[in-house]
């Protein structure tokens, strides 16, 4: 036997084992905790999804409503006039088309709303609810499974510690053995030794006198020897018996070794990662994936519906006419703006003569008259042309002070990362800038000069 | 002279003539009432308009609030949490993403809504202002210019009057010189005629007595014929000056009618029409197009950025992984998830053998084990195919219970023409379907065969 400092005694060997399986005892439990978290974030998730939608829900339906006041606020309005017919009248107008689609828009966007809160309702949260029912189930259902792999994994640890400690008790009884054999083996030499000793003794005495004593000692001697040799036969069994134990309890750990890697190794790389699966999925990322697809196609119908009005509004603003407006409003009003007969020529007393009389003596002051009336024309034709392109300049400057694009406001919508600043931002769009009150002082001055100038040449 | 039926009295023609001023007074009155009419009606429409948009701002803010205090309520909760370090790290969870998207579209939302309201009251409003003023101050003007040119239209009717009067007297006063210078011409006819007779009477009486008488009666009857050949001349010549004064006076008419009718057609045709483009435009069908394209501008950046973060959410949505999650989950709990070492072979008091001993007298019963092992593991290998193909095909029923695309809701957003129908319409779209209940019982059976499976064989 070598010095004992040089193996791991029983005792260190056991606790070492206690202490790796302790660890492993520990993240199995830590593995169940891991996984409990994760099922209440979940579960925690999907409870806010549904609070978050039911407040929502609330917060469209609020919406809807209030737009489904506006809108009838003026609808109303237009129903209570008394004259119905002058209303309706009014409506080929554009810009009362208009006003009329902009109510329509409203009513639209609140119907949109109200079916929006209802999918909430009826649609979302009731998936949130499955999610949660079916993942809380699947949840306890993959636990117990878990339970069932970390039990199983257990007891092959168990089994390990067992067959290690067999196999350490049945190497500890062959070792024994084999000292108990070596030690009658040692008898036996000891016990040889000894008689070759005597007989080597006996040699220079006297044969006659000593030879009852020698044979009497070598009788003694004999049984002595059988009774050693039985004894390590037996101690020899002994060990051989306890060897082929040992190598039993050996081959038997080793296995249980490749064994009890094997299952941790299938445990770690394969079921907690099937665990895993069946706690995260299973339905689950589908379901929410559902869900929150269903969130979208409400959104983007929404969306489409409010473009589609939005299309409509902007083809009305596209046929704002003032033309086509003059003469819906002249048919509209056909006998008040309907020229009146011509004046005929009324003879008095049965005067027959209804041309004008142009023969002398009339004849020299009609022509003087009609010189003077052309030379009067040339110089107003002249006057009236200057005139006709000054205002046709003005107006055309009114024209595109009123027509300028001043309408983009998607400057409004880009906001800097500070939410702070919004406000400000938006708030300078379009009073408070400099070059609009300067283009108003500019428009009225122009339509000053415009009307001043036909008022001159009575235009 | 003919019969007086034959020709209108001048009582008739003026009081036809009249009775055709009064109409075309009428109509003018009747003209600027219409234009007061449509100008009210514009005050009332852009009144309209800045009521509902100052409305609809309210609404928007109100729903921008209530969005926020929605957000907020869930980012709170995020940030309150005690461990601000787990949170942050179950954030790379793919449904933890889509939760937080979701938290952030909501905010843009209120943002975005809040940017509109800003809009509706600092911009729109304030144009609809200006449109109103700029159309109330042209109208007035307008007003004016027409009321001059009806006033110019008047004076010219008034005119004719007049100048037709004028022929109507000349007329008269020449058809009555001409009366009375026939009646001289008649009265001289029978003076000449009556000369005749006496001369031819007094022929047959003696040439002496009559001498006398006769010279006497010679110079009274020429003296008649030449007083009467005077009044003649005299006659003569006011008929040529009345008649004159006719012909002018008619000329006069004939003109003035020429100028009247004139008149009249261009204050119907040119001036009316120029009225009306004045009252109804210079600026008022173009600013109401700016006014509106300002709240279309605003209303598609606002559904543009919407569409971003629905856009962001649908990529979540689609990046929602159960796979991936479990890794994250396990690099996260990286010390709870990792394989424990190796058991290693510990040899007993420096056992040196360790490696299976595969010798005899083992050696047969190992190789027996083997065999019954061997044996064991193709019973076990065909039954673990069958099992894993029935496991697969239940997963599959399960995955395709979960992932079935039942989520598009464009048929809420399709209403029937009554607004009545639509909430029992969308009611319908999910719980209350049988075919989700139906859905849902065989998702729970599939699910619990997928157990019972799992726990049977071991899995």
């Amino acid at each position: 036997m070598t010095s004992p400092a040089k193996f791991k005694k029983d005792k260190e060997i056991i606790a070492e084992y206690d202490t790796q399986v302790k660890e492993i005892r520990a993240q199995l439990t830590e593995q169940m905790k891991c996984l409990d978290q994760q099922c209440e974030l979940r579960v925690q998730l999907l409870q806010d999804l549904q609070d978050f939608f039911r407040k929502k829900a609330e917060i469209e339906m609020d919406y809807s409503r209030n737009l489904e006041k506006l809108a009838e606020r003026f609808l109303a309005k237009t129903c209570s006039t008394k004259d119905q017919q002058f209303k309706k009248d009014q409506n080929v107008l554009s810009p009362v088309n208009c006003w009329n689609l902009l109510l329509n828009q409203v009513k639209r966007e609140s119907r949109d709303h109200t079916t929006l809160s209802d999918i909430y309702l009826n649609n979302i949260i009731p998936r949130f609810v499955q999610v949660s029912e079916d993942s809380g189930r699947l949840f306890k259902k993959s636990k117990e499974v878990g339970q069932q792999l970390q039990d199983d994994l257990m007891k092959v640890l168990n089994e390990l510690y067992s067959v290690m400690k067999t196999y350490h008790m049945y190497n500890a009884d062959s070792i024994s053995a084999q000292s108990k054999l070596k030690e009658a083996e040692k008898q036996e030499e000891k016990q040889i030794g000894k008689s070759v000793k005597q007989e080597d003794r006996q040699t220079p005495r006297s044969p006659d006198s000593t030879a009852n004593v020698r044979i009497e000692e070598k009788h003694v001697r004999r049984s002595s020897v059988k009774k050693i040799e039985k004894m390590k036969e037996k101690r020899q069994a002994k060990y051989t018996e306890n060897k082929l134990k040992a190598i039993k309890a050996r081959n038997e750990y080793l296995l249980a070794l490749e064994a009890t890697n094997a299952s941790v190794f299938k445990y770690y790389i394969h079921d907690l990662s099937d665990l895993i699966d069946q706690c995260c999925d299973l339905g689950y990322h589908a379901s929410l994936n559902r869900a929150l697809r269903t969130f979208l196609s409400a959104e983007l119908n929404l969306e489409q519906s409010k473009h589609e009005g939005l299309d409509a509004i902007e083809n009305a603003v596209e046929n704002l006419d003032a033309t086509s407006d003059k003469q819906r409003l002249m048919e509209m009003y056909n006998n008040v703006f309907c020229p009146p007969m011509k004046f005929e020529f009324q003879p008095h007393m049965g005067d027959m003569a209804s041309q004008l009389c142009a023969q002398q003596p009339v004849q020299s002051e009609l022509l003087q008259r009609c010189q003077q009336l052309q030379s009067r024309l040339s110089t107003l034709k002249i006057e009236n042309e200057e005139v006709k392109k000054t205002m046709e300049a003005t107006l055309q400057t009114i024209q595109d002070i009123v027509t300028v694009e001043d309408f983009d406001v998607s400057d409004c919508f880009q906001y800097s990362n500070s939410m702070e600043s919004v406000k400000s931002t938006v708030s300078e769009t379009f009073m408070s800038k400099p070059s609009i009150a300067k283009r108003r002082a500019n428009q009225q001055e122009t339509e000053q000069f415009y009307f001043t100038v036909r008022e001159c040449y009575g235009f």
